[in-house]
């Protein structure tokens, strides 16, 4: 590849908005957000895509001819080699051949990437895991989404789809699943076994200062509701923070023993919302679950670039992956 | 490396046998098995260990400078980078340098593995596994032990350690493992913990048939008592069986859920004792706990090469990595 093809495109498809951004090295030369308008249908969701990329270039003042590839992080399960959307749960793609249609627009290389591993490759090249090459990350949110780093390489597995932490089961028929199963980390441990734990406690008058801020509505239990019963002290409401933590330390001590890890870096909504007190939590609980010779080295990081490891990750991906490429 | 070195030793440290395996391509030219002596102190065993390999160098006529390279496997914990046997539960091997000893004596390239390790190698380069890349081995036995392919190499981790599935949690507050933990999967799925079950139902009197086989001794429950009792239909026996493949294949699901590979290999005592009826059993209950775009083109085999894929995977190891040393 020439020179002159100095930029790479990160882009985040989010389920209500997407952002793109130019980089240059390591820098941000532009940027722009779109909202996604997923109820349009995914035409329209494709034409914003384009037009969000075209605009980032713009805000640089960069021609397309000077980047070097596009990394697009996708909120779903894709068939990476393909360049397929195979399923999203919020935007409505199915088995939709999304590669084709952006290169036909953009005629350079185009790497399609799930939006955790974008974001534990972002945490990775440039956040808190940078330095490390055996990494495992875990992002509690509303589900709770992982990916790994193995050997200083983005693990895909044999069709892209590695890193289901969330469904391990740890609770052999424990608690149902969003995906049909009892037990899994993410019915444990995510914002949602959270958010239904609290809403009983609620509605049952054991929490009425939470009650007051959120009501009964499953819906408004977000992670700043907890953070704040947290803060207030509120005891019941704490006491379902403490267990999810428990929980996700379970899913943090599996990783130890199967991964033998350096690093676990854990991101997400719960993590930047609640922080270090329910960090340690989880930390404490990993010590105590795992195998004490495989975890006594291994370090446990929040996350450091936010919202936007995703765009960095999926950058770094591109420009990874095409520069391996012209070594081949 | 010149081209007369030819050969290669696969060695399979047991606890109460060794074997010395002198390989050229795939085929062994040469066997030694030796008893390990394990209550003789660690200078027998070592010293046994030079005498076995000795022995199998005679019975092929080929002399050390014919010799590439040594591939160790160990039962136990190892520091691989340094060659250091850092902890063998049956051996007595405590931070133990074997590599600086044998390296001392033969003076070639040496290699040490962990034992599970080496049998998923065979697997994989000779075995069941031959032609996949992405690759999870489990092997129930008094244990359970797992070893991994990963992007067509045995994964190791940080620290030469990864692969523990056996002491993945998979019933948070479960039944109590021997490494101190409540729910591992080695505490629900092991001949260990069927044989626990076993004894609880003989001496209630709830398998006659077996209690006259095996009594009520924990240690008589080998996985033939159980295949005999699976054999003549004795229903209370059967359902330990069924209930420890239930487990198994859970911590096959989970496997499938963070590996994403293509084929997950079945081997051990367990497995070669009780055979299809068992796999089949557990691989039931993988594609009912696993999501289902993950798992539904997962294969699942029986390991070919029984105790001799620690050999061939030892020696392969020793080869595959000697001979991509030589590239770099």
């Amino acid at each position: 590849m020439e020179d002159t093809r100095k930029f790479v495109i990160g882009f985040d498809l989010g389920g209500t908005k997407m952002i793109s951004a130019l980089l240059e090295k390591e820098t941000i030369k532009g940027r722009a957000k779109c909202t996604t308008n997923a109820q349009s249908g995914i035409d329209s969701v494709v034409d914003s895509i384009i037009q969000c990329i075209h605009k980032s270039l713009e805000k640089a003042k960069v021609t397309i001819n000077e980047v070097l590839g596009i990394g697009i992080a996708v909120p779903g399960v894709i068939n990476r080699k393909e360049g397929i959307v195979v399923y999203t749960p919020n935007l409505g793609f199915n088995n939709f051949n999304l590669l084709e249609i952006l290169q036909r627009e953009f005629q350079i290389p185009i790497i399609l990437e799930n939006d955790v591993n974008a974001g534990v490759y972002g945490e990775y090249s440039k956040g808190a895991a940078r330095g490390y090459r055996h990494i495992v990350g875990i992002f509690p949110g509303t589900g709770i989404g992982g990916g790994l780093i193995l050997d200083g390489k983005l693990y895909h597995g044999a069709t892209g789809n590695a890193g289901e932490i969330g469904h391990m089961i740890i609770q052999n028929e424990g608690a149902l699943c969003g995906c049909g199963q009892y037990g899994c980390l993410e019915a444990h441990a995510s914002r949602r076994a959270m958010a239904k734990e609290a809403v009983a406690i609620t509605s049952a008058g054991g929490a009425p200062l939470t009650l007051q801020e959120a009501g009964t509505d499953f819906k408004r239990f977000k992670s700043k509701v907890f953070a704040n019963a947290y803060e207030r002290g509120e005891e019941s409401i704490k006491a379902v923070v403490k267990k999810a933590a428990y929980y996700l330390g379970i899913g943090m001590a599996n990783c130890v023993n199967i991964f033998n890890p350096e690093v676990i870096v854990l991101g997400g909504g719960l993590v930047e919302k609640l922080g270090k007190e329910y960090v340690a939590e989880a930390e404490k609980s990993m010590r105590a679950h795992a195998l004490p010779a495989l975890v006594k080295d291994v370090k446990v990081v929040e996350a450091s670039l936010g919202d936007d490891a995703i765009i960095y990750g999926a950058a770094n991906i591109a420009r990874d992956e095409l520069i391996m490429k012209n070594f081949e």
